[in-house]
């Protein structure tokens, strides 16, 4: 059960992009798994990909084109990432981008192929190729609901989001939609996103903004401290809309914050959708010396299997967090000046449990579904923070239990 | 259930050290959970402590006390770690040490303490009191076994192992004890761990030999990746055997190579009785750029869980071996490079799936309860292993369904 979040009740068309999504039988039989989006003429497309080393070959491909031309399509399939497929990976990654190229007038390189699901299977190519005809035939502005479900793997809930920003008088839109839920913890990048604006942006410009709002965002979800293979965020403005382009300081910093609600609502609701995440926990380190100390003691809080399990048992067992502190390889930290919150409840005061406290109290709070671990080291003025999950019966069983 | 361990059938008596085990009822009832050990007058000692920086009064009193004399006796309980207990954990830390000074005639300094157990509860003097009298009147030389047993917490099995050397036309004892099960990636120590040793040794030689020795056993072992509060090993010498002191090279080699045995026995046994363990896993990284490289990805394939819970589920699920291999921030990486066996069984040939290797082949070999994951980077000649266990249903039970 995803914590705190349920479908989007609706995703607003973005002027200049048009999405299809087919049941191609890739892997999964009845449900969708090959998305096509289609972007207009002049669109600027800006992506950030997994650093993971053992990398799939649509990634490798999608960075090939994005560097070589102006990015028109997006082709995503579910149920097979297309990972440690060796030559044949790379042969069946191109030939898709082909297909799509063939049925909408471009070049190969004008698009971008996605791909997740299953490690080291082959693709199933003929699926693709009944699939890419299809979905070339079914474009329109109004599929975004049916392209998350589309993309979707051990997903138990589609995840999107739309947001509007007027800048001089004109709206602009943002539609955005993400999937994942295991093997989440991003590094630059994450599983699958995708966000489409309608304003009009140069790509220098959309560079700056996806890095910056990828280092707010997916950059700090974890839900089992494991970096995918296939990890991609695309962000891409159409020109769609009445707004002039986004130039100014003013308005691509407007624009910004917006785009920076959607990269968080999208990467949140994997976290929420966690495999079998129970809980919804942001850990938030505050006054430490450095924001890389801060950075360091929020994972090692958010990894520490056995803070997890007390997450998930409601057990508030703050000798764990303590321990999980501890253990960080962080030289400024003072356990004697570490204060602890836990939403509003005090904790942990100088490095000793709060004046006040009881385990009644602290019940109450590790009860909740969804609960703030802030920590203060005290040493200085630097902050950092992640967004987690806890660690269930339910995990080890969607990740034993059968082949994901 | 311990994966290829039971109880050791015999312990073998050190001449210079006796031992005794009591119920002093601190926590548990019914069961041996204070253990104290006298040394005999001139036994040289060593230690090494946990690095968390979250450490319990009793760690800081030993590290104190060590410095400080010439140490004659241990004392450990069981069920309560002293940890996070303010300055009433000091007092009772040192309280502890003074209670048995008395009984034995020795000064404070002169004896270490040991806690393991719940975090964050103030000790229970009034058992600590009547336990250390009781134990001081019931020392003798053949009590390891009870000794290995009293420290356990959420242990299910004793651990222990005597081992000789002969140097010199004389025999030379060992026996270590050593408890532990979850919170276990041990940084330069590891759980509560003792050998003591017969033979004599100078300070200076102890010292060498543990930390040498800490290196290839208890520092490469994880369970859950969470380092404890409270880990601590003691190496002790008396000098009670008929050789003379070791001084020379070849001597103090043939004693390492023995008291490495003795460490890595005891360690591993800690991983195969790890929390919910089904598999023990030697993570063997070889052919690498340098021993970094190889440490650094042994232990992010050591702590996936992804990899860990298809170990559980036996699960030749080698594309998960490979994603935890690619997130490694090792520069030197070369995926096309690297080759894997499962035991005998060839998985990975440069980067890709075997020539002949079949599910079916992986099945047989997954489901082994021991595994050596091999993997030969094939970029230099370094090497480093770990040893670790899965991540099963029962882990989260025994960390979620109650406080331990």
């Amino acid at each position: 059960m995803p914590v705190g979040l349920t479908e989007p009740k609706r995703l607003s068309p973005v002027n200049g992009a048009k999405l299809a999504s087919v049941a191609a039988g890739i892997r999964y039989q009845g449900r969708d798994d090959l998305v096509l989006i289609e972007l207009a003429e002049g669109s600027t497309v800006s992506a950030v990909f997994t650093q993971n080393k053992c990398c799939a070959a649509p990634v490798t491909v999608a960075k090939e084109h994005l560097s070589q031309s102006n990015v028109r399509a997006l082709l995503i399939n579910s149920g097979n990432a297309n990972a440690v497929t060796g030559e044949q990976g790379m042969r069946d990654a191109r030939e898709s981008c082909r297909l799509v190229a063939s049925e909408l007038g471009l070049s190969s390189e004008q698009v971008l192929p996605f791909s997740t699901g299953v490690i080291g299977e082959p693709l199933n190519m003929s699926a693709m190729v009944d699939g890419i005809k299809a979905a070339s035939k079914a474009l329109t502005p109004d599929n975004w609901m049916s392209a998350a479900k589309g993309i979707m793997t051990t997903d138990t809930v589609a995840k999107g989001v739309s947001k509007t920003v007027e800048l001089g008088g004109e709206t602009i839109t943002l539609t955005g939609i993400s999937k994942g839920s295991g093997m989440i913890c991003p590094n630059m990048a994450t599983m699958l996103a995708y966000v489409v604006t309608d304003a009009e942006i140069d790509q220098a410009e959309l560079d700056k903004l996806l890095q910056r709002g990828v280092r707010q965002s997916f950059n700090r979800i974890t839900v089992d401290s494991d970096t995918s293979t296939n990890d991609a965020l695309v962000l891409a403005a159409t020109g769609g809309s009445k707004a002039s382009k986004l130039a100014s300081e003013s308005d691509l910093e407007a624009f910004y914050n917006v785009l920076e609600e959607v990269l968080i609502h999208i990467a949140t609701a994997i976290v929420r959708d966690g495999e079998g995440a129970t809980k919804f926990v942001k850990v938030d380190v505050g006054a430490g010396l450095s924001e890389a100390d801060c950075k360091t003691i929020a994972y090692d809080i958010a990894h520490s299997p056995l803070v997890k399990t007390a997450l998930f048992a409601s057990d508030p067992n703050w000798g764990r967090i303590l321990m999980a502190l501890g253990k960080s390889a962080v030289d400024s930290l003072d356990m004697d000046a570490v204060d602890i919150h836990i939403n509003d409840l005090s904790l942990i005061n100088k490095g000793q449990p709060a004046a006040g406290y009881t385990e009644e109290l602290g019940k109450t709070v590790f009860e909740q579904a969804e609960i703030t671990i802030r920590i203060d080291l005290n040493t200085g003025a630097e902050a950092y923070h992640v967004w987690t999950s806890d660690l269930s019966h339910d995990y080890v069983s969607i990740n034993a239990d059968y082949r994901s």
